[in-house]
């Protein structure tokens, strides 16, 4: 019988995000987040539920975003939430546009992993 | 019998972070955190364990911070890890320095909550 681990979970999820932002679906991307999802961005206010957090990742899109990478460096479980430390690189076209680190709160619904609390900053003038 | 919450729990850690803070005691502000904690701040790369953590809020002190002031929006409880949502305000004297919003991974360490994974970002410009 083949296990997934959370670990595996959060890393499909974030395949799928990663694939939807370089289509330019921010309604996939926003499908990665928990129906009350939040969206804690830098200067930003929250971003909260799932036609918002589509707004939001629209917004990126159109400003000229084409790749965001994540790179999971940890991941701590702790029953239906789990906490995801990583790295992202966002891109536009091949120039990198910013990079930094973020944490998110992951959260079961309806036997499914998804972003719950999404923050992150930039590494940039570190 | 009095229960602590888990919420009362944090509530009290994170006020004797703030009056740390502002008696100028960063070793004091590092004793809040977990042993491996990690603070993930804008323009800097992860500082983690109590001594790097102590560094960097001596930094914000030496600049002239003098109050870190947080409020706690939401807590999220599993198990021996809790997520917490807050809104921060940085002051300098009487003068805002900068306010935003942050997410901290709380874990319990010899029956006591510390800040574990500790991540913020501006809201000005929002």
């Amino acid at each position: 019988m083949e296990t997934i681990t959370i670990a595996d979970g959060i890393a499909q999820v974030n395949s799928t995000f990663m694939k939807a932002i370089r289509r330019k679906d921010a309604a996939a991307a926003a499908a990665c987040y928990s129906a009350d999802g939040m969206v804690l961005a830098p200067q930003s206010e929250p971003v909260v539920g799932r036609k918002a957090i589509e707004t939001f990742w629209n917004g990126f899109i159109k400003a000229g975003v084409t790749e965001v990478n994540l790179t999971t460096t940890e991941v701590i479980e702790a029953g239906n939430i789990a906490s995801e430390v990583g790295r992202y690189l966002v891109m536009a076209s091949r120039k990198e546009l910013d990079h930094g680190k973020y944490v998110v709160v992951w959260k079961i619904e309806s036997g499914e992993w998804k972003l719950h609390r999404d923050i992150w900053n930039t590494s940039a003038g570190a």
